[in-house]
């Protein structure tokens, strides 16, 4: 491909900080790498306790055992949404309630969670997708009335914000008990792999440090809180290494320059692709009032699941990789069964018709002008191929 | 501390291939690195199935999934091991059946397997300590007439193999049906944090690979053997970054040079420590005839609790960092009320009274010579106290 979906970006500082690293003579987890990725989120975005983890899956998986899903429990999130949203839960034992995508937006329709709670529900998880911002108090109230968790899968969703009704803001996965970040190379700070756990909820922060090493009170050894350490919760090895860590310090470093130029490109789609977009019937992202936009992802929602099939390969034989999304989890080979048969006609639509275009730091002036001409062009051919057809 | 316990070593390539990673555009996980890596443990070792995972946890953690742990149904393992041999059976439901240790080896003792067994048995998980083999006949032997499952913890046995009484021999985590594998910062050969399953039951493999892509297809995907990919399983994920695959290839190239100096070390403290270890009572490692030495680990079985902890004291203040190693798992706070009472002695006196050595590529000669210098100096003070006890 002479454009691909995505590239991976080096700020310069990662393998030095990763030679940093071994020379400290400590590569594992929880090294100094780690702690100052945590400070950092905390000094930014006031994040009361982080934990860097091996990927945005783990620490959902964090969140279901802190949210002590047991078998039966219910879990309420959408389908438009990647397995691990769902997966990390059923691991634990939980029946996922699956909910349709808002008609603007691919996130979860707010309005149709409420009559999914019963005494079963455990948690309600909500995905910003594309790092726009869910209606955070609409939720936050119905999870408080029917007193169940809240977690955020903010895998895409950092340095995003959300503003309450009273003017308050607040940034993405600082709103739920728990707050789940992604830093897979597709996304805008990166380490290969990795993801952390933000933990709002203050009484489930001292467990969430167990269950984070092993299932050992290993870090309150190594603080001296206690004198020994050993065995007390289940757990897993979620936290990640210190040559991870490392690379995602110096990401993190130039998170305002990344920031700043993912900002550039998502506004030269936005505005030239605006008139493409009404001759094509393509719906274009919108940012709600109460939603930041943090650059994560610019798509396209084609008129139709044809248009989409057509747009993909004609950009594919301009070498363009332009990419679909999720596909609705409900209709899955693994869940169908399992799904109550409610219809979910949005996250079907998104599936069929949604357009990811490329999206990396180092996406040049002339490659994104190349992707818009090709995308017009696409546009002429389809208005005149409709002119040959009406004639 | 002068000396420290571990010391992570570079061989010279590990962040020159981080950096290939980054210009082949890939970091995220099932790379070339991830490839080549898989290729090199099966032309070492004739593994069939490997999959590089984030750590040894998770290839249990797999394990546990693949064997189908249903809750209620019996695990049986040594007490003398690290948490994550247990809680990845745990996290699916299991209750555990802890072993004691043999007489003369940290090790499973493979008589008292059998008595253990019954309808709700799944599986037996051995853990091959310090890199050195339990008697795998035995447990194949038993686990075929029982039809249960084998799985090798084989976190510390890379390069370590086991000889049958027909005189085959087989590389250890390729004899069980499925084996794990540690490249946490301690181990040989390092990544940080990381590990690798090796599934060496056909039946598995398929299912290990969706189930290390997070439930879905994609490795077949990718490899063009279906011509779309979806949620097929539960799962999670398992797969570490090419930064983690990248850092790994770089020390497989150099598994030959690491082993000579490991066993270099070895040697050295297995020869200049015969004479002080009968002095003090104390017992040093032996390898069984059906064992090779991997050069793992060095460590001291002490006469008394009260000497281990004398013994760590004092090089302490000599600013060398010798250290014990696990507690019996069945006398932690999370499962000592679960246990079934057994006493498990052995599996206690590792607990109380094992030393590990300092041992690591770039420990010198006279940093060796010092240490042990150290200990002599500790039993000359033993003696004359003795002495002087006895007057």
């Amino acid at each position: 491909m002479k454009i691909p979906f995505n590239k991976p970006f080096l700020t310069g500082k990662e393998t030095e900080y990763i030679e940093d690293a071994v020379m400290f003579g400590k590569i594992s987890g929880n090294g100094d790498f780690t702690k100052k990725s945590h400070q950092f989120f905390k000094d930014r975005y006031g994040f009361k306790k982080c934990l860097l983890t091996t990927s945005c899956t783990d620490a959902l998986e964090m969140s279901a055992i802190l949210v002590d899903i047991q078998p039966g429990d219910e879990v309420i999130m959408p389908s438009y949404t990647f397995v691990s949203t769902a997966n990390a839960f059923i691991l634990r034992g939980a029946n996922i309630r699956f909910v349709d995508s808002r008609q603007d937006h691919p996130g979860i329709d707010e309005d149709l969670v409420e009559e999914l709670i019963n005494s079963k529900t455990k948690a309600i998880v909500v995905v910003h997708y594309a790092g726009v911002a869910c209606d955070m108090e609409k939720i936050m109230g119905i999870a408080e009335q029917h007193n169940v968790y809240v977690v955020e899968d903010a895998a895409q969703a950092i340095e995003s914000y959300f503003t309450f009704s009273d003017g308050t803001r607040k940034p993405l996965g600082a709103i739920g008990h728990l707050g789940c970040f992604s830093f897979h190379e597709t996304k805008n700070i990166i380490a290969g792999e990795g993801g952390m756990l933000v933990v709002n909820d203050d009484a489930l922060q001292a467990r969430a440090e167990i269950i984070w090493e092993k299932g050992t009170n290993r870090s309150a050894f190594f603080r001296g809180d206690v004198d020994k350490y050993g065995w007390k919760d289940i757990g897993s090895s979620f936290l990640p290494s210190e040559l991870t860590a490392a690379f995602l310090y110096a990401q993190l470093e130039n998170l305002e320059k990344i920031q700043a130029k993912r900002r550039f490109i998502w506004k030269k789609y936005h505005i030239g692709l605006r008139l493409v977009a009404d001759q094509l019937g393509m719906r274009l992202p919108e940012i709600p009032e109460y939603a930041t936009n943090n650059a994560h992802m610019y798509y396209l929602v084609c008129e139709s699941r044809e248009q989409q099939k057509q747009l993909l390969d004609y950009l594919k034989r301009k070498k363009i990789l332009a990419v679909f999304h999720y596909l609705s989890l409900h209709k899955s080979d693994f869940f169908k069964q399992k799904h109550d048969g409610r219809e979910l006609p949005m996250s079907d639509l998104y599936s069929n018709r949604l357009i990811r275009l490329p999206f990396y730091f180092e996406l040049g002036v002339a490659q994104q002008n190349y992707i818009m001409k090709n995308i017009n062009r696409f546009s002429e051919k389809e208005i005149s191929l409709q002119k040959f057809q009406i004639a």
